[in-house]
């Protein structure tokens, strides 16, 4: 008998494959891809409108947004001035996979992208285990989640590249300690590159924006 | 060939088996029983701390946590006062399911037992999928989250009876509204129980204990 495992990993494997063509598509097109992935409601939506507003002018970038319902994430990031904006409507999966992806690549003209951005459901569970073929996850937790977020959810802080604690306007609000989430966070990946923002006061936002912009150039170039 | 989607069913159908099983001991039992779900951040902890620390003079709790890594919620759970606390890690997996709550319910003497709460993992999709024997779900969402998350995982707040916005002492904090969120909800379903709550001010925390001790009391004298 095919067990749930088996299943389990064949679906996993198919997605890896279709995941390794879309990296080798923008390893070709030196397109740089970042997964975002949070809790719902850490400001992923929030952090990528200020992020086009910002980079717009000088990069080129496409994006997908993805939800169970719904394409109110989409539309925001359009009236943000997103040019270039598909939902992904899942229709109750609790992720996105590469295949979902892989459609949604097809309506771009990919010589015209530097800069693709994954919008993930938001879950701090089932989105780490899916490849999308992307440099790198960036994960958001916000201040008011809780310091013990990444012992809780390890998996998700051990697979992504960046976090972004976002809401740093609310500081002082609850028990959340930003040394202590940083402190948890690291114990879990030592190699993790921290930013500190709020969306509303737009502070931290600029050190987020260059950086960024750097990893484009930085692919860009190669 | 096993689709995944035949799998699916089949894990469903299992999980439904245990479940009504459990769902017959806690009526046999008279044990008032709810599975606590929301996004992680949102306050299931807290508002279960609170509830504890209120009703654990009259009622016999008995409680279960799970969390993908960690113990720290059926700790704090413990240090507020629960007698009978279980914490439940799945190793990786994004909600609990029957198969899980009955090798915990096992451990207690449920002679002893008036309500049974299920802290579930901090996740808005998996857990919807999952009956765990339960009289009914209660959806916590917090004011730091976007009042559109019931449109946009309708499935948790179609199945639930329950939603407490939390941390309503953040309101005004970000462009989160109440109303907007009970209207938003309530187009998913409308029977829902709603209650406000701040757990930090303990602002509606009152009417919530005493409606829940009055669920509690009912079933008991069915």
């Amino acid at each position: 008998m095919t067990s749930k495992i088996d299943i389990k990993k064949k679906v996993l494997s198919e997605n890896d494959k279709i995941a390794q063509e879309l990296r080798n598509i923008f390893a070709d097109k030196k397109i740089f891809t970042i997964n975002v992935v949070s809790s719902p409601g850490s400001g992923k939506t929030s952090l990528l409108e200020k992020t086009i507003q910002s980079l717009n002018d000088r990069l080129k970038i496409a994006l997908v947004a993805g939800d169970v319902q719904t394409d109110n994430d989409a539309n925001r990031l359009a009236k943000a001035g997103a040019k270039m904006v598909r939902p992904i409507i899942t229709g109750g999966s609790c992720h996105l996979d590469a295949k979902m992806i892989q459609k949604s690549v097809e309506t771009f003209d990919l010589d015209n992208v530097d800069l693709f951005i994954i919008e993930n459901v938001g879950n701090l569970v089932c989105p780490s285990n899916y490849d999308l073929g992307e440099d790198m996850k960036v994960v958001l937790i916000s201040t008011t989640e809780g310091d013990d977020k990444p012992l809780k959810y390890p998996s998700m802080f051990r697979r992504s590249t960046v976090m972004v604690v976002n809401k740093i306007d609310l500081l002082g609000m609850s028990d959340f300690e930003l040394n202590k989430v940083k402190e948890n966070a690291l114990k879990i990946n030592g190699q993790l590159r921290i930013f500190d923002t709020s969306c509303r006061t737009s502070e931290g936002l600029v050190t987020w924006f260059d950086w960024l912009e750097e990893q484009v150039n930085t692919k860009k170039n190669l």
